[in-house]
């Protein structure tokens, strides 16, 4: 146990905030003459703030369902920097008086390199280029740059346009007996094939955004899972459940449901209605 | 156990929510002069909401006692967005400035279908077809779908009459030795079916909703209990807790115990008076 | 591990509610015209709860020492409408205006069978009477009864007097080596038999009242000690921790230790005096 | 196991209550015109309280560093109600309006009668009087009273005048292998032994103040430190944590650290100023 | 296990305080015509208050990303008085009003004399003077004293420039099977070398603060990494938990990350922005 394990190579991308307001009911009541001009702002201040510009990432809100939040703003954005300077703007509208804060969290898109590399060594060996030699370290190398290009949607994603989202950190556990981070790496790599492939199952119905939050959070990892139909949220984690990177080395965190908010949205949702399906 | 294990087949129902909120008596008293405005108010919400219209679901509310809540707020709806929006219309009216939130949780009610496989596959033997021709294969489907359609009223149940009820949310074991998930499937089925025979035995006396929350809340499931005598939440409970599903893979969150307010008892109990029995 | 273990079986007496307030001195300061007429109406309404009437369960009032309450209520009722019902009647005094709900604990008094069984078993046997007749059975029904009817004021107390009271929720642990639930039945008894040893040799100087919430609140147990010294409370559990059912089995919630406060005394409480030894 | 294991007899004192609060800033700079008059007020009644009068135990006040708490109120008392009398006191001075509750702890001066039972039997032994017969017994007995005298410093403590004081909750562990109350009674005396020798290792720097709170507290001893330099607490808590009985078999709570306010240190407190050295 | 395990020598220097605050956004606003006079005073008061003087340490402020903190304070300080003296100065200003505390966290820089021992031994060794023998003794101390010297700047550190930080308190393990205190301490020291290889690594791109906290906060050390890239944070620890130190025996509290604010930064950040890059 004396010697460090291998820790497996990530690529990053948009730093992501998850922001939870509750709706202080009672005060809005109170703004009568002012929920008008109010709402107006927060849906401008929605619409300016859901594309930060190119490549710079993009934003959207959420009716979180139960008394874990009214609001969920999710914020993907290039720089740590821009996610404070984002939540200032919501924070600082008027609107922001009937809101309360309620909980947030702060991570990193993140893709494992390990794949990559796996399928850049396949192409370069179909090429029957000999390994050890000179051309197939080139080759590997144009190989791995045009792989990583390819990750570019998945590190720095579009907000998927989905009508519900379920969010939840988790850790890996590192328990007396069964600790993620002493496994062997080609066990651990074993388990996340396996555990990939349910995901890849739900590929069509569910759009994963799996982010890392070590230094930067209280949990290891942030998922948000976006779809059509939320029972698939449920049919998802419960198989994964049985699988044991998550029946042995999972440990999760409070989990949040939201319905999309459009921006033109908001004034029907102040007034106590949900968007039309 | 690096195979993964086989997650049960569930059919889905009813979302629900349970939604809690304190009485602000403070508050309450000093709205003297709204007070009858406000609470016939919420008796009509309630009487209205209590059934969302044929096939959409119903509410219910209940007294909760001691510090927990005041009121309990139980709501089965066929779709997500709907339970949002009948949380919103109660949060609008203008009583809600004399409630304070005090907790929720989300679900879906759930049902096994191992059972009714077994079920649908026995009536198919009865009648003497060979398993495995295509006459098996039809007549096992239209069975099944027999069978599914009698989980009907189990999966979008109306709203037990029953005067209390108790709440909790709970979820498998995970632990370094005791493991649900890893157990193999007979294993787990064996024990469920031990743990319905208790269940069973209460059958009479009691009503359970079982709904399952992964991917939604912070437990795997919420059990909600339905009774003319509240005794018999202990009674039911005690028995299970030396099974073994309880006894080595159960893990129990907090429990609420209400007593059924109707719409026209609502009066008295912001006067302070619990309804006769 | 996959057969049912036996549980134990119970009888049960009054329901218990124990119901705990911080006084807003600040609120309470600022209530001078008001302070001398709401503490008469607490102590009028405290006096008039305190007994509900005959074979209905009493109330009882207790300075908490320390910032986890200034007032514990402890009620007895034979209906779990009446604990609300008398929750309620505090609630809505006027004073309530300067008391912040702090916590509340909910069970049902309980009393195990099994001793009650072997003494009515035991009695019977000293008659001569042949095991297995039907003699037997009719003898030893009969002095079931009568042993059950001992039971009463155990399971419908009497408030006990002494001014110091010590109140904790428990519950048996279910770890994955150490699991009450998984012992033989046998085991079982035989621990709580030495328990109860204990509890006997301080029996002079404490009054012990078991109450079980399982279904009912968050721990499986309530215990609420009385004494006229409360040095015996830390005696007691100090003993009691070093036996196996404490030691291996026992988990336990937060301790809350009460000076009695008959109604009399209250006036002079809020003014800043606890009550003359 | 199924045997009762041995607990130590142990003599107690002075009953103990920690008593915390936090400034409420905005609300003293808003009785501008009463500043002078509430400290003053406050001063006056710790003054009056550090001594509560002869064998009647004694009270102090600390400035705690950080934001757990503004104010520590220490307070030895020879009755537990006068807990609750000196906490009523200073709860009810004007100044308390500026004063938020912030946490409190209960618990009662513990001293193990272990070590002084062996030192009372070594001393008649070394009179040379032979062990069983009653003349050792009537020598014991003199001799154990002897030694128990002795104790009344250590059980009825004046407070220490340090500068410093570190103060956090503790139990000993009762894990599903490593279990202090299941331990042979040889076994713990024997770390205790050396745990103490650590102790005193630091005893011309720290004074260790050990109460004892089961049935009192949530956790099963409170210690308080009081020393000269703080770094000593560093120094102390570090060397006994590779020790056994706190390296195995301790549980902490949460540590506060506080620096000693006199009366009249109040008024410079109070404006920002921290006592001089 | 009987025997006491040997704990590492160490040397002190700053006591630590990260002092944490939300900006009340609504009460901000509601200051309109204080704002510019406040938040003004606050940049003079964070300029004075960041180099106490020489030797005496200095302090820095955050902006923290998310809802855990708008404002992180971090102090050094030569005494554990001046921590609560600057904290105070900072409650103090008017825009406190404004200042929500919400957490802190108490520390003392802490260097292993470990390391320093032996390097002082290595270097004697290299002169070639025998061990043992009086001059060895008089080289030893001198080298010590030159090595102690050198490690001022880890002990009392000036406050690091760098645009980032990320803090975190950490605890060694103490469970039933892994557990840091019980291991042999060449054990230790050979896992702490593997520990600072990988810190080393990152040595050009992170400035590390440990401080530790046995006996002034809840866990046993604090943490503070300073970058100019936040993204190192996430790299830095990722690799660390693979190694068994963290892996097996670390146990980690709640992180924050914040972005540097300079005095001049204040107005615009009350205003709502992020200072440039």
């Amino acid at each position: 146990m004396s010697d460090q394990n291998e820790a497996p190579q990530t690529l990053e991308g948009w730093y992501v905030l998850h922001d939870r307001y509750r709706i202080d009911w009672r005060r809005w009541a109170g703004e009568a003459f002012e929920q008008a001009a109010m709402v107006a702002e927060l849906a401008a201040a929605l619409q300016q703030v859901s594309t930060a510009g190119a490549g710079r990432g993009d934003s959207a809100a959420f009716a979180v369902v139960g008394q874990k939040a009214d609001l969920l703003f999710v914020h993907f954005r290039s720089m740590l920097d821009e996610l404070k300077q984002v939540e200032l703007a919501l924070r600082r509208l008027r609107i922001s008086e009937c809101l309360e804060p309620c909980g947030s969290y702060l991570s990193v898109v993140e893709v494992s390199l390990g794949e990559v590399s796996a399928i850049a060594a396949k192409k370069v060996a179909d090429q029957g280029i000999p390994q050890g030699s000179v051309r197939w370290q080139d080759a590997f190398d144009r190989e791995l740059a045009v792989q990583t290009q390819r990750l570019e949607p998945r590190l720095r994603p579009v907000m998927p346009a989905a009508r519900y989202c379920s969010f939840y950190p988790m850790s890996k556990r590192r328990g007396e007996q069964a600790n993620w981070y002493t496994l062997p790496i080609e066990e651990r790599r074993a388990m996340m094939r396996g555990h990939g492939r349910i995901g890849h199952k739900f590929h069509q119905q569910v759009t994963q955004v799996i982010s890392g939050s070590m230094g930067f959070d209280d949990w290891e990892w942030a998922v948000t899972l976006f779809a059509q139909d939320p029972l698939v949220f449920k049919k998802l984690i419960y198989e994964m459940r049985f699988d044991p990177v998550s029946a042995v080395y999972g440990e999760f965190g409070s989990f949040v449901v939201g319905v999309r908010l459009q921006p033109a949205d908001l004034a029907g949702y102040f007034a106590g209605n949900m968007p039309a399906l």
